[in-house]
């Protein structure tokens, strides 16, 4: 049992530092008014694409592509989260783009790798993931109504999604879509997944929604998508019919790891700024640093800060060593317990900023609410509870079964 | 004891949820798409006026007003919660122009009535409070910056404020400004309240604050303002000198009454869109009404709901029987529990709604940002445990002092 | 709406008041020196009948008797559970034998009444409810797998019975026991009461339950009965065959505001204890008192106090108003309530006496353990959640079936 | 980073898992047996002597000694803490006997190391630590009154200590114990450690505290001791005059790993206990493993002790690779997260086995009275939750000093 970081990782570690220092945490405030100034736009300003070109000269890219380990990966995903909007996206790390370039890297033929994998790993183009669905509950993924059917030479797309995470900017050109192929087959089989360019003919993008009042929109928002009779080539299938839950599922281990690695680097952030912001603000003759209840607060966020990323970098460990399905409890463990837990220190730092601390003025509100949003995002709490009780449950039904 | 409302509350909320019913509900998506139709505006959109106007027409109007006890405008004050940004405006019952409309009828000249409170009981023009300050913890008042001076026949007001709710809108036409006439006196008594017309030379109102993402932009948003050399004839002083803190605490112990049976109806309204959600939704075969965890916070908030606003309506009796002051106590006793409490009830709600419930489809977002401010608005939670505690204590430190 | 306790109910508040302070509170100390004289006893010490003999002296007897309202009696039970070992008792009313004296008082025969309800009322003899069984979930009542079956001129009892509270002392003359009279009935219809002598043949007491470490000796335990052919002369029978399942619950209404009444009492008291140590303690230079953790205890026990109160005070007047039936949602949510707030503050003022509060010394984990077993005596919280989230959809369920 | 046992962890950890499964489990009625039979010794009973003789011969003996890296003890003593009563002891491992012989091997003289380490490491004898006192706020060890005074040659020892916990059993011979040499010391350099045979003139060990109702007998209770002019020879001085601060603080880290450990195996245990409860027995038509509310426990609780064995697990790395006062944080943090988190999985096995939790039938009330005890021994959380925010807010403190 060993709780350091490797070299290489330390490394990259410090290296990203100095980038978050020197770059990231700087842009923040031109961030703030190049959207002020364009605050209709959808798409990304201009700062992303300087800080991109400054994260490629110094290798700081594509990091989250295999050639390092998760638990080498997660330390960094964890910096990145300090600076949500920009840090991510500036490493060509960003959701749901990771995710999908894992998808093509691993399922995609050699065209598909070649169309969609090359523009999106130098981010020239952006990509969404469609699943969700506004009319059902789609944690259950046999509920999904959205279909795909064989049609000639062509796979026809017909359904609505929402919840399509960067769609709503010009720049995402790559709509992954799962349907039901055949809604008869077992309920784990008759989902496929296919690739469906933007701008196809009956694809209608409607409009962004908004995250607890957020839009995200310098990430091209949360859109909701009609398919009219889409039509996309056979050759637009990834992986095989029936294959969509199987892909999907593999998609969420390391995209879980890495949401979790961010909300956490987001709660350091959070407690920073709660610590410095105690030290300097006084009330009732002191300062709040040494008022008992912010004192607990300071404590129960470190605390659970340690136990929270421990808990994710064990999981990496264990689909580094044991793969991703050995881990599927693990992975759902981190699903249950961070979000909650970094929404918990969000929501002290922000009582300890007073008034301001719901405010533009600091990133806590932003913060809070992607943190909020993961306790719903693949799938509510609730359904992970459920199914990790169920496999904790598993063994003593069957032993229950033989007595 | 005795828990029924009298003949004329039940009269007043029957009409008043006939109006929720016929006007305010559907004004709901009205409401939106006017927003999105003008995005940048801070002004109330048309179909508040006409809101207005039908409220005027059926007697609903300017109810705060003590023609009723406050446990008989408390059960109306729950109503207008359900629907926020609609209902207390209709009946000319927002804040924070009741606020100001009290102060200026207990405390106000006969022609700072005439010219200020007339038009706002009209809903002619609209009224913002100053009193938080950026640079210091103003839940302690003694923090307090900003100076009125006295100059020949003049204040001459200098400092600034944020979170100034309404301010945002030209429609509002006066600040209601704290400051400090003399530091140097006894700490509850350095504080003045001067009337500033928005349109003094001096007065800049620099950006509307967000909070938690949400604008509150209909309401004339929370203002930033600056206030240099700010003059006012010295008739604009409300109150004597030195008057300001006890006139702000007498507007505060009614004024959380409403806001907290406004958070109390938004809380029911909540828990309203989880049943009938839940009773429509399933997954794993069966409608999340049946899911035990759902029937938990089902269960827990009605449980919750029924003793918050038992303890708002005895702290209305209170103040009706024996005054403001004897209910102090409990006044803390409501800012701590209700805010925290509703805040509970809407989260699970959001969480029943899936990823929908985060967005502007529901108004469980907006909802929330409301109840979640309001353990910062007028003082964060921990001052007013801190205080109530003291008060607790007060006996047993005496006791202490004898022995 | 009013608030006010009446007139008769403050007068006997306050002789109860002086009654604590003049012998209740003095004989705890004695109560624990007879306790420790006689450590393996299972019967009252003899300080519990001069208490007795004190109490029916000044006419605090048997007060939970209907000749008090409900809304009366609440709070003369909240005073006796600030020492429940010794003031209920004291005053004849202590579970169970206040709600089998109202079970014999409302559904017994004369002659059933003549020879037990007389001594219950004289306090000659103790009484026990013999409902829940080791063997099933008892929380639903159609688990019960006790048999009573007629046999000739008697009735016959089989079954294993525990948490039977105060059958471990032979001052215990009588056990109500709930069997199945035809378990092929509706599941309501198939339960029925009778009353068995406890020296009846076939009546086994085996052992003592603890609760938390706590054998609650002195009232008598909490007692494991095992009947086997159990024969009661037909006469013994309470009510109908099949009314047995609705005698229960008309015992558990005011039932539960007894319990609930008292726990509050135990939650005053340990408020109490609390700010009375903390202003005697300090540690790091300063008193307890004035540690901001300690000061949010104590504002939130208050916070909660208040509103438990209220919402068992508004059930009683529910009851007194409308009956029983129509209090059932109202029953329900206190006893989801009060037990769960009541143990939280009990936890608080533990935490605020250091080591010495887990210990004898402190009547708290005493209190505690009484809280604790109450979220799970008359069926789990969780029964009850589910029961009243049933309720509060049952509207929604409707229109859904409707729609 | 690595998250696997070594090989003679695994190897040691098999030998322990097949020891409880043979001897330990097996022994648990018994011991209940021999209890009852002698409800009033504080002695140990037989059966823990027959099970220290059969650790003694599987090489199961005294494994907490330096033998072992900390993280190869530590999951170790989380085995032994899922039966506490008998694990801990039979392999010669149990509080506070290992925190005596640790400070005896590393403090003591080798005459002291002669005359008591060696029998307690054969468990001929057992002993005590008297730190904590009735009159004072223990937990800042500047508080303690007792007095150490020299007096020609012996030390003289005045005072009263309680939470002495094996003292009642006079099988204890050693008493390890803390006073001030000098006052007028710097703070913690007024303390100093001697040894007091229990059997000293002047010793009167008074009575046994409980501890939420228990007495914890079979491991000699929980003595109040005074101290009335007790003479010991200069030489049971341990460490020099002033050194008691220090020596205390080095016994507690490693103590805190075993008994953070221990409680993890209790929650295990917990755990265990409820998912063979729930699939065995049903409400309302299923298998209360089936009902949400308690998935969600099941789920929670798994999520909760896999994060608090982690950060035990990398603490006990702390202290192997870089030292107790390295780790010192760390050591807070999991005296901080243990005991609270390890109660709450305890009540809800306690919940899901209805009224039957609540009693002597399982261990359950048991290990919750010890994770509750932990949340004050050792110094109540609140105190430990202090101390942690002021390391974590010190580098801010220092920046604003700077600034």
């Amino acid at each position: 049992m060993h709780f350091a970081h490797d070299d290489a990782t330390e490394r990259l570690r410090e290296q990203l530092l100095s980038f978050m220092d020197s770059h990231v945490y700087p842009a923040e405030p031109v961030l703030a008014e190049q959207v002020a100034a364009d605050p209709d736009s959808w798409d990304p300003p201009p700062v992303i694409g300087q800080l991109q070109q400054a994260a490629r000269d110094r290798g700081l890219w594509n990091l989250f592509l295999p050639t390092l380990t998760n638990r080498q990966y997660a330390p960094l995903a964890e910096l990145t989260g300090r600076s949500p909007l920009l840090a991510p996206v500036a490493l060509n790390c960003s959701a749901p783009d990771t995710g999908n370039m894992e998808l093509l890297a691993r399922f995609g033929t050699e065209a598909q790798r070649e169309r969609w994998l090359k523009p999106l790993l130098a981010a020239e183009i952006r990509s969404a993931f469609c699943m969700t669905e506004p009319d059902v509950a789609s944690s259950d993924a046999t509920n999904i109504t959205t279909r795909i059917t064989a049609d000639g030479d062509a796979w026809v797309v017909d359904g609505r999604k929402w919840w399509s995470s960067g769609a709503m900017s010009g720049r995402c050109r790559l709509l992954v879509v799962m349907g039901k192929t055949d809604p008869a087959a077992e309920p784990h089989r008759q989902q496929s997944i296919v690739l469906v360019p933007r701008e196809t003919p009956g694809v209608t993008v409607h409009r962004g929604l908004h995250v607890m009042g957020f839009t995200d929109r310098t990430h091209g928002g949360h859109a909701e998508i009609t398919f009219d009779r889409v039509r996309v080539p056979v050759a637009n299938l990834v992986g095989g019919v029936g294959d969509g839950f199987a892909i999907a599922q593999a998609r969420l281990g390391p995209g879980r790891i890495h949401h979790c690695m961010r909300l956490i680097g987001a709660a350091e952030r959070a407690l920073e700024l709660m610590c410095a912001r105690v030290v300097t603000r006084s009330t009732f003759g002191r300062p709040l640093a040494e008022h008992g209840v912010v004192q607990e607060w300071i404590a129960e966020s470190r605390v659970r800060i340690e136990q929270l990323r421990l808990l994710v970098l064990r999981t990496a460990w264990l689909i580094d060593t044991y793969g991703n399905r050995a881990a599927h409890r693990d992975v759902q463990a981190i699903k249950i317990a961070v979000p909650a837990g970094v929404e918990w220190v969000l929501d002290k730092a922000i009582q300890a900023h007073g008034a301001g601390g719901l405010s533009q003025d600091w990133p806590l509100s932003m913060l809070w609410s992607h943190a909020r949003s993961l306790r719903l995002a693949d799938g509510p709490d609730e359904v992970h509870k459920r199914s990790l009780a169920r496999h904790e449950l598993r063994p003593y039904r069957d032993a229950g079964r033989d007595g």
